[in-house]
């Protein structure tokens, strides 16, 4: 697991929400990564996924969740 | 990642309910956005997804999730 | 999207816990309209959602997150 | 929408964490009635998901997302 | 309902991290048994979910809902 | 059950967003084990879930709602 979390941010803290925003998307990432580590198999997947309406939906689902914790991480930027 | 979100929203205030769900919707579509940055695929799925019931509740459960990120931002606008 | 949620509440506040759960329907039912405004369409899509097992569970489920928001909201009642 | 509500809970207040778990599946279970309000077509799908992993598993989820939402409301019975 | 829940914890205190996330698990396994109180019926559908990917994932986000319940109410243990 | 989480972690408290993130994959990878405990089954479905994209992203969200939780129980490591 520590080979896919290697470039693992140091914080959870943004400058604004969409620095925020691109934190939740790497997380969202790392999730994909550390289960599956392989990157040749990672780019074989994307015409999949990246085509397919209910795994984009999924996918942004989990940046949101990410997204609500980074946010209040921040104190949502007030 | 930042071309997809080069207008993202400066701030999660927003003045009404109302404006604070139009963001969370925004959100919901820019985590789509930045796993697809291609606009005409993306155009190209939506006769799947706009007529799709499962997809469309799916959407409308990640709007859900960036809405309670928003409304909590926004101290539920008492 | 201004056209799907022209009667968006002015407010999350609901007087009680069923008035706040009835709130939680509409948004979760803007949720869908705000992606797919056209009635017509969504009409000819209810005997298909309305029927199925997964649908009802996963449209529950989001009610239940915007019902959280607005429990919050509305400091659960107390 | 109001006749499936008609007997939604005056409070989320619960005496005991049992309780509060009976009022989730409630709310659950009115998230689905909200959505589809004949008994008779609920009652025809009962073999469907009382039958199906996927579903059952789904109905559980709603009911821990309600639970957490009914928890916060009663300070976790502490 | 009340059958299914006779033997619902007391309590959402728990000792430990472990005992929390056990008290989890319960509570996911009894939002599944209040849907389909038949023990039968659940056994005979072991096989299926304990064999298929995307019911173990599903299970385990309800246990993580659940554990993100009770880990609040025994504040994180800390 | 007590098998399955015999190494379960003493606390939630985690050093680093890395370590929590390790943390919360670990959860969630215990959320599996709980329900499948036999490790020659899981080994058995890997091919299936980590070329599938579907269960890829759905192991990413039980990560990002388990790291919700961790992230909360260390104040967001501010």
């Amino acid at each position: 697991m520590s080979e896919a979390l290697k470039d693992f941010p140091e914080s959870l803290q943004a400058d604004t929400p969409k620095d925020g925003f691109a934190l939740a998307v790497k997380l969202s990432r790392l999730g994909v990564k550390v289960t599956q580590p392989d990157m040749e198999v990672l780019k074989s997947l994307r015409p999949e996924y990246a085509n397919n309406t209910r795994d984009l939906i999924a996918s942004s689902q989990v940046i949101s969740i990410h997204y609500q914790t980074i946010a209040a991480a921040n104190n949502y930027w007030k």
